[in-house]
């Protein structure tokens, strides 16, 4: 089970494509909206107890100075994804991504690209697809389509 | 009451700065280690009870993605200062500075120049000194000593 | 009694939000256009006086080389809050933050997030309210709306 | 099974950290020298049987224009951890930042911090104990052993 | 004969003016999609292959993590010239900037700008130059009527 | 007649560089320390009045979030040349370079490289030069003395 | 009289601004399109001959790998005011910022802030105006102006 | 023939490196040092004979705002290879870098990485190998050496 979760509704447009390529490849998930710096107690309670609820990795997007990812990551030995989202008064997304990146040794985020939803939901499965054969086989189907695509996107091209 | 707060007994050279100018202004002030990714629990208590425990201004230092200054203004209401400190795996110290700096809306958090411990103190001592008379002497006082000092120097400088 | 200053009209469109939520926190405040560069002694005048006329704590916004939130801490030891513009020339806000943010020791200005006026507000709130039990109970009433409001945003998501 | 691969002897003293935490967990790990720009059969050979030659997670460290992590992930549904290291000719450990964060949809690699190699071991345990309950609990325990240090360490402090 | 390669259908929008120069000045090129992260076995065959399929020189766009260029050059001695394309998720284009023109020593790729895929399209036909006489001439005058637009533009300025 | 202003007695290491060209090119010149944010009161008497007291060109050279050109120049209208200087906490130099540049329209500075106070002090010759026929020859001869000596150290060059 | 000069016909929109000011202060110039990079020796030859042609001020502006300002001022000891132009294609205008700023020593160039054209033209006249005392009153009237529009602008907005 | 450029004897310490890995591989070369800011004539002088003096590839070194290799290149139709070389006041080697990458349509500039001169060697040598059969032969055994060394270097790695 996969959690993802966003500190905004307006984070959604980008977190979308985690969820949607977790479908894709037929993993469980969840989606919450958790706020680090106005819902700080939900934080932790979900971060606490997502173990034993039975998730086994957490998306966490956020923007700007962006504590999220890095506020989950203390309270759970889960591997967290951080996706660093490029919100309105984002310097240019340095902000999301250095406040995502840049953790203090004990305490690590698996960080993806700036608004990278899609990767952090292709990465969760690869942690999952580890006790997951089939999923491991999905996976594979899905980068042999990509490489198909970029194969057949060459007859599309009149140089 | 000032706290003066921050991640990891190594920030205390930077922070260091902070303490000394408020002991020459004369304003109580308390220091401890609190770690936002380490020792979350201790921050939360720490922060939620501040206001009730006589606390008017925290000071809270971090590096790296510091979220010190911003998870702790997430848990009060009081005006929190942050300082980035430039540590040593930093990137040039914007990673600090953005961490802290770019908090969303509703949750501010006062910051100061990369390793500007001494002027959040300073900056501690004049929002105290709004209900401290004789602080804000000592601030205007201050002040004029810095002033006698630069008119002072010209003396020493032989072009 | 806040007071919001501005180098240009036209940075009233970001400086609004500061006087917004001073309003709805019912803090009495101030609106003036000063500038640095244009308005030289204007700008000395009232930072001079600003403590004298009842002023507590005084709200800068300005963009580019941002000196105004400086050069009014220069002239008083009111506790100032800088608000980075991010205006029309600006090297992609960097201008304005630098500037306002990395003051000299002995002369410090309590910055915000880029363009962010509305936190300025707050934490010119947050400073008053030492004096104010009431404003610091609507500040706490304010931060219980912000959660509330999170919660309730789980309900609109469609995943 | 964690494998460290690194582009350069050069990159073992900061990929020494991520081996040395896997030891400490007790989390069995093999490290390779293996250059994407220089010996990029190799690579490719050693990423394309990762998974069948019993690799759960590979962690690979790089500096400059680093292209070894976003390389093997390219060969491999594994999951991939990637090391920013700061070489002698980095612009401040950008380009190493930004090489591997950076990675189109499709590919993920897992980043850390610049020279976080410590936390690419922590984050690969993390990864393993999903089906590995004592890792679990022993990162769990490393957990609260790092939350008692910062306890400990107030106690060293002399404000 | 220059071969043009990118990684995706959507760089074309940049890289055809560097196929449109060549065209201009009549030298012979081949367009390509061979993308790093998706084909990358189609890539190393490229890139092995090119010397003895006659290729002269290697155009190379890429965006983000822009590993195709420097992979290219791992696998070839011939030329490689780099094109950073400024995608869609770029950080300011610094991410495809740097990945590109960071190579380690041995490994050289030409870089020319942002999205300077015209002059990638003039450096090879400056290089082909070398070993074809009237190619050079077509050059000189190519140089010569870039100056001459110069001169006539001032005319049809009305300051 | 030339002035040259800092911040602080910190910042004559770099700023000497402008008197030594001066007095090389036997430009009369003076030396004051003057802090924008210390000493407000004796920038603003100085600059008022720096027009007729006979100076033609000021020097102002400043580190960190530096504001004294910009200050100076809103109270002249004589050329201010801003000297960015590299501070202990700058952010890399950026804030300097930043600080004294980015002015807004009607207020200039003449931004010099970042410690670039030898060119300062030409830049003040060369203005001071239109009305001053030997200078302008001093000059012409320092940029032949210039020549010269690149001419020369092809000898010394040990290929 | 001033000399305004830009590589493309395309940096008139911005660089009209200098003429703009320069007409308003009746300050006599000329405006040409003269390329570093496709008409170097259109280039040299005007820098050679401008101070016996009358001419008193170069004012160029340049996008990019700017390299107008510098080269022109390497070619003459008149002094060279430097636009940085952001250009389609600038990475943010840093290139142009930082091409035209950072000059070795021996050859200024007085560089404004980023497509700050309007206070290139003032500078120049400020320049002038230390020969021209009608050129001073009117410089000082400007200031003057500024100031009262700033004044008035107070009764425009309605907080 | 290859001709190595540098602004200043200074450069030598990085441009030397390009000069051993052409001696290395037998490729014949000459060094020059030749300013852009000032010798601009000796630049231009040599930059226009060039070719009929049998140099195929110009590297040219330089730092700061480095107008060396673009402003060569606009002299001439042979391929120019950019060296950003990271100089003492260099703004961490951003102003090399741009001032040589950031090139106008029409005049390209081969840029490789900060300091990056031996890869300007092995560039040019491949360059010239597109005519030189034997030197495509060096430059083969080169990378396979380059592939045997990592390779080797594993048995050294204690882990």
């Amino acid at each position: 089970m996969v959690a993802i979760i966003m500190g905004s509704k307006s984070d959604w447009a980008v977190m979308e494509q985690a969820a949607e390529v977790l479908k894709k490849l037929e993993v469980a998930h969840t989606v919450r909206i958790i706020s680090a710096h106005r819902t700080p107690d939900l934080m932790r309670s979900f971060a606490q107890h997502a173990r034993q609820e039975g998730i086994h990795v957490i998306i966490a997007g956020a923007g700007g100075a962006a504590h999220l990812p890095g506020m989950v990551a203390s309270y759970t030995t889960l591997p967290v994804i951080g996706v660093p989202v490029k919100s309105s008064n984002s310097i240019d997304g340095w902000d999301s991504v250095l406040s995502i990146l840049q953790m203090p040794n004990g305490v690590p985020v698996a960080t993806v690209a700036l608004n990278g939803a899609k990767n952090a939901g292709i990465l969760a499965a690869q942690i999952i697809s580890l006790q997951d054969a089939p999923l491991a086989q999905k996976l594979e189907a899905y980068k042999q389509q990509m490489e198909l695509e970029v194969l057949e996107s060459q007859k599309e091209l009149k140089p």
